[in-house]
C-alpha cells in the first residue's frame, strides 16, 4: 500500500470539502453563465414516448401531523416487509423529493420541494420498482415537470442489477422501490463551473433527507446509500456516466411496525467488539 | 485563462461525485477502523468551562401540523425582520438539525435527528447570533450531547466577520442566527478513509434540509450557503482549518409574512436578461 498515495487522496478529499481547492492560474475564471453561453435544459427529455400520470390526491394519505415526531422517529430502515407500496405513496415520495412547484422566468430555473444551489437542480430520479400497486416491476424514470413516470423496461435480472449497483448491499434488494439519483453535471457547471461539484453533493443530501422524512411521515422507511457502483447502475438506465452519472441511492419500502432487532443484526459488531 | 487547467478541475469534480476516484495502487486499502485503530471522539470537547442548558419544552412552540404544507412552502428566505428569535426557537432548530437522540454501544456512534453515513456525524455547529431573546450577541458553539450552548465571545466586528465568512453575501448579516458547519475530517475518515469525503458533503445536506424544514415549521426562514470562505470563518471560531474546517452555512431569521418582492430583487437579472 502506497502511504503517500493515501495521504494525497485524503488531502484532496479535505480540500474538496473545504471548498475552493487550489485556484492558482484560475483567478479570472468565469463560468459559462458568466460568459452568457446557452443554458442547458432544466430537466432531461423523456426517454420514451409514453408516461404515466401520477396521482396527486395526497389528502387521501395518512400523513403524520406531528412534524417533531417525524423528525424524532426518522431512522435508517434496512428491513422491509412484503406488503405492497401504493402508487399514491410512491407519487408522494417523488413529489416531496424532486417535485417541481414552479418555473422561474421563461425557463431559467425550477423551484422544487427541495433546495438546490442557484436552483440548478442537477439531478434525475430513476427507480427500480418491485411490488408497487398498479405498476409492473422494472426500471422507471421520473419526469418532474409533469409529475409523470416513464417505464424503461424490466430486465430479467432486476434484483442482480440492484444488488450490483449498490455494491452488494443485499438488504436493499427487498425494498419496494430503490431511488437512484444521477447528476447531470453540466446543469450545475453551467452556473458554478469549477466550483459546482461540492455544492451538488450537498444538494443531493437535501433530496434524500426529504425522502427520509416523507417516507417516515407515511409509515414507510428507507436508508440512503452512498456506496453506489456507477458502472453497474449507469448502463441499467442507459447512461454513459460521462455527462450524467448515478451516484446516490435510497431504497424505500414498507417496514415492520416494530423495528426491534433489525438494527441489532446490522450492528452486531458493535456489541461483539465492545465498542 | 488556462483551458487545460479548467478541464482538469471539471474532470476532478465529476470524478469526485461519481464516487470512487482513481483507486489505482489502492486496491487493498483499509480504513483506520478496518485496521482497528482507536476511534476519534464522537463530538468535540467543550471549548469553554461554561455552557447554557437549552430549553426543550418544544410543545410550547407553534409548529405547523401539516407536513406537506411545510414541504410545499419551504423556500429560500434571504430577507429578515428585526423581530427577535426566541431561545426556544433556536433550541428547536439546533435539536432538529443536530440533536443527539441516543448513543450506540458504549461510545460507537451518536444517533441524531439527521442521518449520516455510518452514523459518523462529522460536523460541529457554530453560531453567529444577533437578536435572540436571552442571549447576548456573539459567537457560540453547540454541545449536542447535552443540548447546550457555549458562548465564545463577541468580536467588535461581528457583522464584518459574518459577511467575510459568507463571501460578502450581505443579506445574511441581518439574520438572527447564522449556523456555521464545520467538518471534523477524521471522524468520517476513521471509518471510510479515502472514500469519506463525498459522503460527508452529502450528509451536510441532510443537516441543512432539516434546518430549512424546522425553520419553516415555526414560521422562520433561511437559505443555505455553500459559498463560505473558510479563511474568514475558521479563525472566528478558533479553528485552524486543517483537522476541522467550516464549509457550509445557513442564516436563519424571523421573516416577513408576505415575502413578495424579496425574491424579485434577488432575481432581477432573470427578468432583465429575459431568461
Amino acid at each position: 500500500m502506497d502511504e503517500k498515495l493515501i495521504q494525497e487522496r485524503i488531502r484532496q478529499g479535505r480540500a474538496f470539502i473545504s471548498g475552493f481547492g487550489d485556484d492558482t492560474g484560475l483567478e479570472n475564471y468565469q463560468s459559462d453563465q458568466d460568459l452568457k453561453k446557452p443554458q442547458p435544459p432544466l430537466t432531461k427529455a423523456p426517454m420514451t414516448d409514453q408516461a404515466l400520470e401520477l396521482p396527486n390526491d395526497f389528502e387521501k394519505l395518512s400523513i403524520d401531523g406531528d412534524f417533531l415526531h417525524i423528525i424524532n422517529t426518522r431512522r435508517s430502515r434496512r428491513s422491509y416487509t412484503e406488503a405492497p407500496m401504493s402508487l399514491l405513496q410512491l407519487s408522494y415520495l417523488l413529489w416531496c423529493s424532486q417535485g417541481v412547484k414552479s418555473v422561474r422566468g421563461r425557463a431559467y430555473a425550477t423551484l422544487r420541494t427541495v433546495p438546490s444551489g442557484g436552483a440548478r437542480h442537477p439531478f434525475e430520479t430513476y427507480l427500480a420498482i418491485q411490488n408497487v400497486t398498479g405498476l409492473q416491476d422494472g426500471l422507471y424514470h421520473y419526469l418532474p415537470m409533469k409529475h409523470r413516470l416513464e417505464f424503461l423496461g424490466c430486465p430479467d435480472d432486476l434484483r442482480g442489477i440492484i444488488s450490483r449497483s449498490l455494491c452488494e448491499q443485499d438488504w436493499a434488494v427487498k425494498a419496494n422501490v430503490v431511488f437512484f439519483y444521477s447528476c447531470v453535471f453540466y446543469r450545475g457547471e453551467w452556473r458554478y463551473g469549477i466550483w459546482a461539484h461540492g455544492p451538488m453533493l450537498m444538494d443531493s443530501g437535501h433530496v434524500t433527507e426529504n425522502l427520509y422524512l416523507a417516507a417516515t411521515s407515511i409509515g414507510l422507511g428507507g436508508c440512503a446509500i452512498a456506496a453506489v457502483d456507477p458502472e453497474a447502475a449507469n448502463p441499467a438506465f442507459s447512461l454513459d456516466g460521462k455527462e450524467e452519472c448515478i451516484f446516490y441511492a435510497m431504497p424505500v419500502g414498507t417496514v415492520p411496525e416494530d423495528p426491534q432487532g433489525e438494527e441489532e443484526t446490522f450492528y452486531a459488531f458493535v456489541r461483539e467488539q465492545n465498542l
